[in-house]
């Protein structure tokens, strides 16, 4: 039988940002590597391809007549982190192809600047840090007006994946109480990890820090407004990490402005934000320009989950690290490509 | 025999400060409050008090004479958390009167606050806030060139005691390799908290993240200096958590202004720092005026701790949460009186 | 439509046994139940059932034709916690049917037995009341020649999937390093729980306490024999949790016999085992009569995790408590129906 | 001035067993070491020793006139890790020595053996041994009748000294609750290991697992009799891991043969235990020949400690690892000569 081959079409990453020269080393011993770095792969080469590929890594569309090309295919990894519409998830199901994203990757470091950004809101650091550049700094006790502690605060986690449970981890030692809010799990889940699941207006009204973590769904649009603000604590802290559309992102401004809470966001409704926007000057908030996410590790974790998958799919084990497209959920994601993280 | 009486001299705190109510009404159950708020209580009013106490609260001299005059006195709590010199240590120790303060109580919100700075220079977090505001974000990977990830990077603490400790716990969930330098501790004390301990120069030279807790003493004065400085890894970070004395400070903000480390400091030479100072605009660095452990809960942890332990001490067993004035440590420290925390 | 119907077959479990009547009521919200207990249910039940059947639980048998009979079936979810070979597997994938087992019930009471016989092997809890029972005993220092500190001794772990896992988070406090053999799982998975994958021979040789967790497979029947117990430090502890398939049996209680190992096994080749077996009083042994995992809160487990699962697949969600049977896995397997357990 | 001198006088233990050869190398660095292991040091050497005596590591009688015939001396360390009546701690504190035992050395294995005993209980593991050498083991769900699992079992610690702090930390990944009932130690001290401050009815109704680790004092003799017993609920485990005295020995005899609770001893009122006691037959019951602590590591511990806070104190720095003779407790604690462990 021909050499298989693995068809890499990872725009808009390349293979050197995501892997590190041992991962790559080990994904070229499982197959001949075909690479399309500088553009999508075009077509007349996917079409030569097929009948070898045993693994595609990359965004490649996929329908089913491609599939029935593609005989030797066992599995499709969207280095992107997203489930994109242009694959036929039932076909590839009946089949047995594992359609797989590292979606994980990015847990680690949002979670870590999560904390960062809670701990911010909390203490007032940049606040205090702007203010004393400005020469308007307070000292100790008068200082701390605003100051809300972390430790043993109630926590509110929205979304309760990979980013919500690393999220926890590193807030053990703060002993809070976190409720957690996610219609996609059942109580067993967020109870293992000594969390409380409740529905969202009791998360909203009970919690000092709320963090939404939620994944944008053709459910979810908009699903926290000026309505789900008003039922927070006065002076509590809201931080929004996932995307913009979840929220409803004047409401979460004006609530900054007027004081009722704090904020932090990673995500804008249009990024970059134009220079001329007034949210801006937003007192109680920290700005964050989608960054958390983007580190070099994150990269070349999404390289080194991907191969350390196909190395078991290769051997007929199951995949362990990468996130399954499971069809009802891929059908469910409102996913985007991505263009910078 | 005459109602005890507990004798409470607390400037600069005050009662209210330190006591939540119910705190405030177990410390009435152990005898008759004679307080002194408006001004330290003066000499007649302790003499005449000095054969009925059981117990100072304050920082009240207590010379040999004094102690001599005061045959029922088991207990001085120092409420600005210092040992002062105003006190005869080996007097009280042959009378077995013990001499403590709540020192711990300021732990839980500095440690706290240490993270949130560490997560700040590790991540970027006021500078992306201070460049989103003035219109010069970078979004994504472009702007996380500098970005070090908190998790896994080698930490070094200088000066483990409650404040060390309670970091350590908190940064337990970033599995950080941790070096600690104290040179009044056994390694036996720093491995049993999954440290290792190291000399100076070893901690400087491989941590990514250098935290000073360590007290001024009336031997290390600026010990940590330009030399010490050009050790660290370029890029690394750098935190100063307890008091000015201990570091050459011009040297630490030269050090951050050529960009050879990144530097967050609670505390300057003289405080307030004068308006046209020229550090104020040192970039690189985080500053925080003296105002990491000034929270509302570290003062009411001060009262409960003393409360607590007296309670304890009046049924003749021993206090269990205030540091004892060790008398070679008491002489040790460069205790000053405190201003504002 | 007519009224969803769920076929419980569970033989040789009952719901009774599986369920907590709460558990039960959320499962008959969920459709119609027809239940088999007295005897698995019959050929012309099953076929009356079929165009209705949302979900199976249950070891009945699915052929492919059966299948094609159950338009509206999303689940099977075996409460054995087998995956046994009278499922067409593939079929189930094609049409998108999850087929689960809540096979991490017993995790939680099986590594808790683990940690308890671990324990007993190294300070050798029931050999010391039954010399105390017999009147042999020895005090003290003299009683403790053999003693191995489970604290802070290399842990060796054959196989890592939920029992393995479970064992391993008991251990935490304990500090030992954990060395990790299981060639179905990446490094990565093995390191995030702060273990080392190691090969089965490095495992042995440096391990003070190695614990078998391994299924039995297609592929390692008796994987364990005298060369490999003859690796084995001396004085070390073997504890044999999952099959007895997987170890040449016979060695393993000659090298307990020996003096070289100590053992502690849950499964027989044969059980009951014969009354007049010579094992039986074999020294450096504990025994346990494959009672490690039958709980009653184990089989409450099984039904709530079934449960669980169930609402979220009717509601088009992932299940995410219960294992999936991934085709290649499910077929390596050696499932025997289970008479016990 | 003199070369100081270290009088060792450790009957009944020997330099050999408390120090591995690198500890004692350390302690040899620190001064001239007299050491009589024979027989306890008699009184003409104490004497000529005292002018040079820096300090002592045993049990030496030191009455305040011998204390003043040792004006170098800084230390007594008691290696039998009690505090006996010999010494006047009153003159010791007035002159600044340090009076101090390596108690915690024997927490680490006591602590873990509790553990194992605790588990052995719930899961009936020597219990099942017996019978399966005996041939009358029974299987799976039928051998787990009496099972109680540990894991999230409520847990009443009683005395919550180095031990029972020890066993709290080991048993945290069974999520316990935990009651402690200790009348030396304020909430504060409890609640930081999470654990909750309740009286001795509520921690004996409440819990399903009750240790006992209180030492005993003037104060607490057979505090714990049949009424506390019976306040047990049925099939509770109770561990009496401290001294005999502490409880009414023939009641809890009595529990355990009566069935009402299961019991695990590691002490008896004499021991060793007379060959005919008819309690060496009692039911429902895991004996301990005094033999948790007495392990070859803790022995070591308890040189290690001596040395690392010797080194400190002979530098004016404060130990960090013995306990203190605070006057007030050691005047309390019932110690005796111990013989074995």
């Amino acid at each position: 039988m021909a050499t298989p081959v693995i068809l890499v079409d990872p725009l808009p990453r390349t293979l050197e940002q995501i892997m590190a020269p041992s991962v790559r080393a080990r994904l070229e011993r499982l197959g001949r590597l075909v690479i399309s770095e500088a553009r999508p792969m075009n077509d007349d080469e996917i079409e030569a391809l097929l009948p070898h590929a045993v693994a595609i890594i990359g965004q490649t569309a996929m329908s089913a007549e491609r599939l029935e090309r593609a005989p030797r295919l066992k599995a499709i990894i969207n280095v992107e982190t997203n489930f994109l519409p242009n694959i036929d998830y039932a076909a590839c199901q009946a089949r047995g192809i594992w359609v797989l994203t590292p979606a994980s990757a990015f847990a680690a470091p949002v979670a870590e600047a999560t904390l960062g950004l809670a701990l911010d809101l909390a203490r007032g650091i940049s606040a205090a840090d702007r203010a004393f550049r400005a020469g308007t700094e307070t000292y100790g006790l008068e200082a701390n007006l605003d100051t809300i502690r972390f430790e043993g605060a109630p926590v509110g986690i929205i979304g309760f994946g990979d980013l919500g449970r690393k999220f926890r981890e590193l807030i053990r030692p703060f002993r809070n109480e976190v409720r957690v809010y996610d219609p996609w799990l059942p109580a067993e889940t967020i109870e293992r990890l000594d969390c409380r699941q409740t529905d969202l207006d009791e998360l909203l009204e009970r919690s000092r820090f709320v963090v939404v973590f939620a994944a944008p769904t053709t459910e979810n649009a908009h699903f926290i407004g000026a309505p789900q603000f008003a039922r927070m604590q006065k002076g509590s802290a809201f931080l929004l990490m996932s995307r913009a559309a979840v929220v409803d992102f004047p409401a979460m401004i004006a609530a900054a402005c007027s004081g009722h809470i704090r904020v932090a966001t990673d995500v804008f409704p249009v990024e970059p934000v134009p220079a001329d926007d007034p949210m801006r000057t937003t007192p109680n908030m920290v700005f964050s320009a989608h960054r958390t996410g983007g580190t070099r590790d994150a990269l070349f974790e999404i390289g080194s989950m991907a191969v350390a998958d196909l190395e078991l799919i290769l051997k007929d084990l199951s995949p362990q690290l990468c996130r399954r497209a499971d069809p009802s959920i891929a059908g469910r994601l409102r996913s985007q490509p991505v263009s910078r993280t």
